[in-house]
């Protein structure tokens, strides 16, 4: 079966079955059309995701694709853009039928619960990688950024750390678990929830936001140097997996939401969380300078811990 | 030196300062934000390109990137969509500087010349491979599509095929070529040219059109299936580079246009041609059903040639 006949049966039909609102012309020709509503700025974003790099050898393939939707979609979240539509660019050893069964399953399930549509792309011949370009819409200058946190505004976290990468230290014998941990990390690993239920709520509350893709102390890193502030965190109110401090830290692929609310909005967002069973943490304050944690009252600089960096690990 | 501050000297620098118009927020955050010219659609195409798949091996860095971004362009062009911006995912097994600085100025060089910013995207370690997907606005529901072609309508090549086949036959000594025919038909294949030129005047006046990536009778064959018609052409009116007609019927890469004018619309874009010093091959006509090929008179069926395929070939 050829290239053509592949995306047809595995893709095309299911996209097509799909297709929204804003999609003009779906998969089929040069490039794929898209409406944009009224009053709606685009938020896009891409990020690949390799085998071996991203996710181990021998993660399933349905597990594979929902994690490349799922890894995008999470940085829509973070501007607190609605998803709208993307481009997927599947390379693969060789056109393996029961592979592109299994990873169209995990890429049209993410999608559903995702809500984004698949309008384009390509497969083709190579080591196993998957690239996603998705886009977002959001209300003209609503979006979030990673620098528009101020002094005085709450950091918070939507949810607990640490299990992902402890997942992958347990695939790798690097850390013994129980098998119930076990299983939850690794699922936290290979099936990441980006917090597509947050998305309104950042966009009222948050005055900046990341997901935490990098870990931490690096992705709160990156919202300091873009808004040019400090941080005290305090270790103990850490939503650790576990106890696991360490992993929460500096693990990365958690794809939980950081971010950032002025004093005045907190109760605000308080009241919208409890309407909507929404539970945040709470983790630390927005200061001048410095970037510093305190770890049972001990201050310990953060400025030199390392984030995760794919050429310098 | 890591992963960001490679990003930081090599792209977002140079993205920042070509950032245009449409540019809300560049690269440097989760995601670009993008602003769409009131009365536009979105044309979007992503593809990406493997070393040893789409580009030879020791292809120079400057080739490799100006080629990534061409052909993506070219998708926009057949499209009559205006190019707007780009993201990229760069894979590569290291983090080499010298190759990301030439990547850089070749990237750079081609997003210059086909008026296209760069927005976004990520680089990670793995094999050689680059992904780019390419958004282009045009006027609402004035983009083309591959099926727009009626009986009747001429079809036609914006410039001659086979060049750039005859380079990778060259480049794998599968053929013998002067070092004159060799240096251009290696330049072909390396830095194919995206129509951009041509943008307006396919708005105008295609009734269908596609770019050549997989070669004339297997793209002409999309052509016929997507609008559901026949097409009868003559061998002899093939603008093949240098007489090497079989390249120029099932080689891939030369990035042309090819597409269809209805007859009462010829001379209007024939004058509007030789106003813009544009030259067109009329190589056929749409007819109701059948793909055939006049070779001095004698007819050839063309619907069991092959046209290039990733897993087939």
């Amino acid at each position: 079966m050829g290239e053509f006949s592949l995306i047809e049966k595995y893709f095309s039909s299911q996209a097509q079955h799909r297709k929204k609102d804003h999609t003009v012309l779906g998969i089929g020709d040069d490039a794929a059309v898209i409406n944009v509503p009224t009053g709606q700025q685009l938020v896009v974003t891409m990020d690949t995701l390799i085998e071996g790099v991203h996710f181990p050898q021998y993660t399933c393939p349905q597990d594979i694709a929902y994690k490349s939707l799922a890894v995008n979609v999470s940085d829509l979240v973070a501007m607190a853009a609605n998803p709208a539509y993307f481009l997927l660019s599947l390379s693969m050893p060789n056109a393996n039928e029961a592979f592109l069964r299994e990873f169209s399953d995990g890429l049209f399930e993410a999608a559903d619960e995702f809500n984004i549509s698949l309008v384009g792309g390509d497969t083709c011949k190579g080591p196993l990688s998957i690239s996603i370009q998705a886009t977002g819409f959001v209300d003209e200058n609503k979006f979030v950024t990673r620098s528009g946190a101020s002094i005085g505004d709450k950091i918070l976290l939507s949810g607990p750390l640490g299990a992902a990468s402890l997942g992958l230290a347990s695939l790798q014998n690097r850390i013994t678990l129980s098998d119930i941990q076990s299983t939850h990390c690794v699922s936290c690993l290979n099936r990441p929830v980006p917090r597509v239920d947050l998305i309104d709520l950042l966009g009222q509350f948050a005055s900046s936001a990341i997901d935490l893709s990098d870990g931490l102390v690096g992705d709160l890193g990156h919202i300091l140097k873009s808004s040019q502030v400090g941080a005290l965190i305090d270790k103990q109110k850490l939503p650790a997996y576990e106890g696991y401090s360490d992993y929460a830290l500096t693990g990365g692929d958690d794809y939980q939401i950081l971010f950032t609310v002025a004093e005045k909005n907190m109760d605000k967002l308080i009241s919208s969380a409890e309407q909507l069973n929404q539970q945040f943490f709470v983790i630390g304050e927005i200061v001048e300078q410095g970037y510093m944690m305190l770890d049972q009252n001990q201050p310990v600089d953060l400025s030199t811990f390392k984030g995760f960096d794919h050429f310098v690990s």
